[in-house]
C-alpha cells in the first residue's frame, strides 16, 4: 500500500510535511510513503533511513495563489500533479496535500478521477458535535461544487453513508439537508428538489431539513449541502468562534481586577474553544466522489497534524470504503 | 404619523405589546398608536387613556405556524392583515409586528406592495461588528427571498445604501458581496453575475468580496447575499453563539476548584456574548424595498424591545429614507 504525499504543498512545507511523514511511515513499516519535492530539500528533513519512504523528485511546485485549474493543467511536473498522476496510474492509493485546496480539488477530480456515476466529488469534513448522543458528524460538501444541482446533493448524501458506515462504524447513518426551516417545502428550489431526491432514495436514511442553527447539536450523522453555502456556513462558524474569543478577552481585560482573575482562572478552557470548530485542525478534509482517497490539511498544519492524517489516508484505505462508493456508483 | 401595529403577533402578544406601545407614546404625543387585536384583552393592559392610542377590533390573528401567503390571503380580518391593509390605503404609515416572519414577508409583498422597479424585498438586520472602526453593519437579504436573481441583489445593495445614508447617516456607505473568496471570479453563478452588476453600478460604492469568516470584522457599512444564504449564515451565527456558551460552561463546570471560582468571576462578561449576536434582540430586521416601513421583532419580544422598535419606526419615518428608496425605483 502506497501513499503519495505533497512534499512541497503548505505553510510548513516541506519541513513539517517531511517530519510528520517519517512519524507515520516509523509505526506503519508496511505502507509505503512516497514524497513528491525537491529531493536535497526534502531529505535535509529525514533523520532515519527507512526502508518505507521514498522521494521523487521535482522542482516545480503549485503555489497557494495560483490559479487552480489552471495550475493543475500546466504545471505537470508540479509535486502535487505528479503525485496524483502516480494515484491515477495506479503506483499510489492516495494522495495528500497541505497545499492549495482549490488545486486539489482539481487534481482529484482532473487527474485522480471521479467515479463514472458520480457527476461531481465534494469536499467533506467531520465536525464536531455538542450535545445529544453524537459527538461528531460529516458536513459536506465544503465547497468543491458551489453551482450545486439536486442530484449532485443525492450523491454526496449516498457517499457519505459509505463513509459514515465503514469508518465510523455507524449502521444506519442519518443523513439531514442544510435548511432554511425544518418542513418539508421549505428552502430555495435546489434544496426543495434535493429534499425530494433525497426522500426517496432507498440507500440512505434520510432524517429531513436540519437548520444552520442546529448544525453543532448532533441531530444527525451526516449533513448535506451545496458547496456554497457549506463553504459559507463553516466559515461563518470559524469568524463568529474567533470573534467570539475576542469579545470575551476584551471583556475580561477591561473589566475589574475581579474579572481579570477570573479571566485567569478559565483560560485554558477558552482556549480550547477556536480548535474545537476549526475543521482543519479537527482532521482536515477529504475529496469524496473520486477513485482514491484524497486528502487534505491546513495549509498551517504541523507534524502531529501530518501524521494524525496519514494515519487516517490509511484507515480509509484499509476500511474498503472506496470499493463500497465505486459499487454504488458503478454503471 | 401613524404605526398600525399587530397587537396579536408573538409569544407574550398582547401584554408585551401593547405595554411597550404605551411606552412609546407616553414619550411621543405628535404620533399615532393603532392596535390591532382583540379589543377586549388589549385593553386590559392599557393603563392610562392615552389620545394617541387607538384600538381596531379583530378577533381573528394569524397563528406562528400558519403557512405564511395561504394565511395572508384567507385571514383577511387578521390583526396583522387589517393592519397591512390600512397601511397599504394610507389610513396608517408604518406596520409593527412580532408574529409570523413569513406571514410579515408575505403581507408586506402582496398587502402594503413594493416599489414599481423593485422585484423582491429584503429583510434587512443591522449586525455588530466587533473590530476595525465599524460597530455595526446592515445584513440582507435574511430570508424574505430564498430563490434570488442578480439583479434581486442588486436592487438590495441599492436599498441598503439608502438606508445607511439616511438612518445611519454614513456618508458613502460600502457594500460588500458575501461569497466564499475574495477575488473577483470566486463564487457560484448567481454571485459571480451579482458582482459584476454591484461592480458597475454608479449609485453604490462596492467594496467587492467579502468572506464569511470576516463577516464580524467591519469591513463594509452594508452586506448583501441571497435570501437563503443570508438566513443559513444568520441562523449559524446563532447556533454557534449559543453552543459556544455552552461549551465554556461546560467546561468550566467540569473544571477544578480554580476553573470553577474563575468561571464565577467571568460570568457577567460570558452571559453578553449571546445577546450581541442574536439580530433579534439588536433591534430586529425591516423589511425592504416594501413601499412603508415593515418591521418585525422576535416572537419573543418583551415591552422594551416593543417599545425600542417603535422609536426606530418612527425614526425611519421620520428620515425620508421610504421617499428616497421610492424616487431611486421610480419607473
Amino acid at each position: 500500500m502506497r501513499i503519495a504525499i505533497d512534499a512541497m504543498g503548505g505553510d510548513h512545507a516541506p519541513k513539517e510535511i517531511v517530519i510528520g511523514t517519517e512519524y507515520a511511515a516509523r509505526n506503519n513499516s508496511d505502507i509505503n510513503y512516497v514524497l513528491y519535492g525537491e529531493e536535497s530539500e526534502v531529505r535535509k528533513y529525514l533523520t532515519d533511513d527507512l526502508s518505507n519512504i521514498e522521494i521523487i523528485h521535482t522542482n516545480e511546485k503549485i503555489e497557494a495563489d495560483d490559479d487552480p485549474v489552471r495550475a493543475v493543467r500546466r504545471k505537470k511536473e508540479a509535486s502535487m500533479v505528479l503525485a496524483a498522476s502516480d494515484v491515477k496510474e495506479g503506483k499510489a492509493d492516495a494522495l495528500f496535500s497541505c497545499g492549495n485546496t482549490g488545486a486539489l480539488v482539481a487534481a482529484g477530480l482532473l487527474v485522480v478521477g471521479r467515479f463514472p456515476n458520480v457527476d461531481r466529488p465534494a469536499l467533506m469534513s467531520t465536525l464536531p458535535a455538542f450535545s445529544g448522543s453524537r459527538q461528531e458528524f460529516e458536513f459536506l460538501d465544503l465547497g468543491a461544487n458551489s453551482d450545486a444541482k439536486p442530484v449532485n446533493i443525492l450523491q454526496h448524501a449516498i457517499l457519505g453513508t459509505h463513509y459514515a458506515k465503514d469508518i465510523r462504524q455507524i449502521e444506519n447513518p442519518t443523513v439531514g439537508l442544510l435548511n432554511i426551516g425544518t418542513e418539508e417545502n421549505k428552502g430555495n428550489d435546489l434544496n426543495k428538489k434535493a429534499y425530494n431526491l433525497l426522500r426517496d432514495e432507498p440507500s440512505i436514511n434520510f432524517y429531513g431539513n436540519v437548520e444552520a442553527r442546529d448544525l453543532l447539536n448532533g441531530l444527525v450523522d451526516i449533513i448535506v449541502t451545496d458547496g456554497f453555502t457549506g463553504n459559507a456556513v463553516l466559515k461563518t462558524m470559524e469568524g463568529t468562534t474567533s470573534t467570539m474569543k475576542k469579545v470575551i478577552a476584551d471583556a475580561i481585560l477591561s473589566g475589574g481586577l475581579k474579572t481579570k482573575l477570573g479571566g485567569f482562572l478559565v483560560k485554558d478552557a477558552i482556549s480550547q474553544l477556536g480548535d474545537s470548530l476549526d475543521y482543519d485542525k479537527v482532521g482536515g478534509a477529504i475529496l469524496i466522489g473520486v477513485k482514491a482517497p484524497v486528502l487534505k490539511s491546513h495549509g498551517s498544519s504541523k507534524r502531529e497534524v501530518v501524521e494524525y492524517t496519514l494515519e487516517k489516508t490509511k484507515n480509509i484505505l484499509l476500511s474498503g470504503v472506496i470499493d463500497h462508493m465505486a459499487e454504488a456508483f458503478s454503471e
